[in-house]
């Protein structure tokens, strides 16, 4: 349940609205940082009495609405600053959420201090806005190869210095992954973003542990999931005060027997529906799901064109090479290329969707 | 098994190797249409001793690949016309297969003459090329309406020719579903094209009954089967002498418990994995596999984005009142931005790749 | 909707049931095998005023249930008899839907007179009870073998004849699969029992061409369908008065990436949801599910354990040299034991039952 | 890679062969727990030249298989300890891997002192072996109750002791769930076996968590995983060392569009699939997987027909009321059922397995 404040709401008004929160068991979070002060009560599945909080003193309007991803809703936005449409997150001298594709490059894997500055000079010339490299990687089998970080600690803050002064070098902002609850506050020092990967969606303590560094997060989707279970494992995220959420499709899994062309299937249809239920900035990740470089422009175009707010994209100077899944990176070359056709597609298809609104 | 013959290849030369097929206790089948005549030897799950049919008189070249859908591959074009790239399907006066996307539109039913001539009539004047209307209707409930092919042939064959008929009002070639064997005749004799729906991609006595018509097919991927599966069952159609088979993808089971925000999950990288491995067109329907109005937009423009050949869009001038999908019917005054958004990401798109090559 | 009618109904008071059916422009289906009358009221989609009909003759209850598999509901069952449970369907000397499972066993394909009839000679002795042998097979590629139905009519006759003789000769009923319309005179001829395989499921035409055969249905579950949609598509065989229907569950498709270790994924909580919503007995075939030899005991007493009327097994003397899906066939010596654990675990599960309610 | 040493290999041997490892830059874990010292070298994806050990001293034999699940594998049992067949984890007085099924019970989250300690003396009266309760309830809503371990670490702790003293008054060891790294100590403190839920199975830092407390740990099968995945998270918790993991089938996505009649695809077939690849013990859940009280009996009898070493059950006195799962709880009554009935099948199974081999 929503409750919004009026404009000129006081903290005693908030705290007569606690007050009867806590009289009946209930919790809530208190959003302040927008126009209007929100206070969302979170029930325990039982349905909550909204008339008990209609009459209280400052209080403007009551929205009763399923106890579910609320806090990420276009509802909450609507209530909290008057606004409609999509949030934007800045992060350093990037936005993202505008119309302009957000572009985060780099090597799946940090192998080492020269490849990922060698990859970060690439992707930014191409015209990448943000650093991506993975030192933390999941991975299927033990016996795979588990990114820098999997060796000990101090191997892993040496890959993380490197990101991040490879990010200042390159002047972008950089994001990596957290895998585990130990590992957060270290990735925190370092990264601009933390990116929880497929894989991770489900773990609600990551999730709380990451929401509570305040830094943006990069949540992707699990590749079993429906996209309301998504939106629900996101707002786990914003029920810790943090709304600065970017929702990545990256994949799911593929219907049918044995082997396909893809590696997963990629849900387009996701981004249209992630943008009409939430006020957060939807990206896509077209390497990991299909797993093939030479679908990598396609599917850039295609997840622009469905409206996806920018992608996320595996380089490496030399694909063959690369330590993980070299068979879906492009080259910066590549990457320009889909970069350019990208921009005009999301040109076109916003100014077409302004004309239709 | 491929075998392809020499240009000057004579009868004689042709009659040699269908003897070692027979003594074989092979099948094959001959496609003299091209530039080149190609035997196709077809197994039966054994090993066929290519080294029988090297030295023949007359072949050029024999390909020994896996007995799957070769009689679709890029391969097969390339031996029997020299040619790479897709086929181009010639519909009276529409092309399938150019850059430009091709736009089946109408109603999901045809419900009665008026309303077919009226549908018809607005989406001749948004852009469509060619008229969709079901008349046999596919439906999980015997207790649902059934399209009016569903009560007698009489009837069924009074709408289909209220279809041809608006097509030649209207100057579109016009395409309808068969759902049953003992539906192909009288469909053909009125349809330009014969749709086979995705419930009956499985259904191969049917596939073979349609091609033998030899009309264009539409055939609509299963949403329980992988893109190899389809293919495998289009490999039907050409094993009939009939290469002139659009594909469509239309969506795919959704993964993840309960419902979701669309009905089904659009595969769009099957688009370019079918434009990899085939030569057939491949179309894309965002109509039933979103099951939402609001969504035919942009998952049109992503649609053509990924390399789609066209679109098949359910076209209603009162969506809320259809007998059959109202959801997801869009107006032809939608369907005109649509058909404009979509000629210029093809355009561009199209340059790109172009440019890429 | 269902109507009952009194134990007295006259031919009149039915009369005057349909006539206001017929006002209505609806269409019902009379059901007289049983003590009670029942007419199923079958609707388009939109609600049918239940009023209408409850003070009408004769009339003894009128149930306004959604309008989906209401003909094999176990409401249906209630009214129409006054029974609960499920029916058993008698063929020849074989019941079908009582305690001990009834076994159908047989070789996947009919690949000779002496292959047939020495494996149904095996599978009598084992204890099957009904023989099976496909003769037109269902393959995912048109290069495969495809039955001996596969080349013209009188093979595929004689085939049926050899099968129709070894029932005769090891007094089994016969069942083997219709692939589509064309084949259902001919099939419906020389077999017992008509299956339609799993690909066939969403075949609405075909299911009403083999109900109106009278002949007793074999409905396999399509591998890409929910439990309603198999239940959906059973209905269109009863709503041709034809209530002989045998569902068979046979594995969905498998989740996760790349090939497991089964080929399907048997869904034996089907057994128990299936028993719950209908009155028709439910069988399981281990074979096509696994794909595996091994499996075929575990999971056969799995199968019986969840409360399955029957098993259908594939059979051969030699499982290497099969020519369809040898990797699936057990030996008639290993059939024999599955068949003993099974009645025993039947006896168990059935007397626990028993003491349950 | 996998290498046995000789009975009487020394320490210098075992030296030897680590050294060899070394030097290829590879890691290597030293099992000497059993009859034979097995070495099992962990490579980087790339293949590792067994011939550089073969002639080592002290080596027997070198098995080359591919780099998965291998410490969990029936071939490295058999190396290890020269026996087949699967291991038996004894906790406290109960033995987990023998033909009687063990039988983990209790109800689905801890609600309070009293809640627990009566349904602990009821599921202990009705057969069960282990008490089974939640603590940290994993859940898709934020808003939904989370368990008694949601709100502070001293609440936490308190709930935990009750489920260690409940266990201690009614002699049954407890198993209870960790959801996050943070958690993994308190929990091992008190409770006897550690369960990693469905949602956690893929999050591979809390594997190594968990199995670096030495205690057993049971592993739930995600709901989007297939087999083969499952068993390579499995590997995670052996490459600490820790063997003692119990493997748990709990239910698989469904497929088909919307709601289907249970909650999950109970896959069975995965049971012998897990039995023949590996030596763990395997468990079934038919509570969450199914979701239905009047499915648990059925599937009970089913899981262990199909070779289950045990089922885990959740029992509340008052299904109605209990704060999480309540439509799938049964009563103590019923458990008492159930297990009569599983031993039964046990038996009988196990019997006929052995007249098998």
């Amino acid at each position: 349940m929503l409750i919004s404040m009026k404009s000129g709401a006081t903290d005693n008004d908030i705290s007569g609205v606690m007050n009867v929160v806590q009289s009946l068991g209930l919790r809530a979070f208190v959003s302040k940082e927008d126009k209007y002060t929100v206070i969302s009560v979170i029930g325990s599945g039982t349905k909550i009495p909204s008339n008990y909080f209609t009459s209280l003193s400052g209080v403007n309007e009551v929205v009763d609405q399923e106890n579910v991803y609320e806090l990420i809703s276009k509802k909450y936005r609507k209530l909290s600053s008057g606004l409609s449409g999509n949030i934007e997150i800045t992060v350093n001298n990037v936005v993202i959420g505008e119309d302009t594709p957000v572009i985060m490059a780099g090597p799946c894997a940090v192998e080492s201090r020269d490849q990922l500055f060698r990859i970060a000079g690439e992707v930014k010339e191409a015209g990448a806005h943000i650093l991506r490299g993975g030192i933390f990687k999941p991975r299927s089998s033990v016996h795979s190869f588990q990114g820098l970080g999997a060796s000990d600690r101090s191997k892993a803050e040496e890959a993380l210095k490197w990101l991040r002064e490879a990010g200042d070098e390159f002047c972008m902002p950089v994001i990596t992954e957290v895998r585990g609850e130990s590992q957060v506050d270290l990735v925190a020092e370092y990264s601009d973003i933390l990116q929880i990967g497929a894989r991770n969606m489900y773990d609600q303590d990551l999730l709380v542990a990451v929401a509570r560094t305040k830094k943006p997060v990069l949540l992707k989707r699990h590749f079993g999931a429906g996209v309301k279970e998504f939106l629900n494992f996101a707002e786990y995220i914003a029920a810790e005060g943090n709304k600065n959420i970017i929702l990545c499709e990256r994949g799911i899994v593929p219907v049918g027997k044995g082997n396909d062309f893809t590696r997963y299937t990629l849900d387009l249809a996701a981004v249209p529906a992630i943008r009409t239920e939430t006020y957060l900035p939807v990206i896509v990740d077209p390497s990991h799901s299909t797993g093939r470089r030479d679908m990598i422009y396609s599917m850039s175009c295609a997840a622009v064109a469905a409206g996806a707010h920018g992608l996320m994209i595996e380089v490496h100077y030399n694909p063959e090479e690369a330590l993980v899944d070299g068979a879906q990176a492009i080259t910066a070359d590549e990457l320009k290329k889909v970069i350019k056709a990208c921009n005009e597609i999301s040109r076109m298809v916003n100014e077409e969707n302004r004309a239709l609104n």
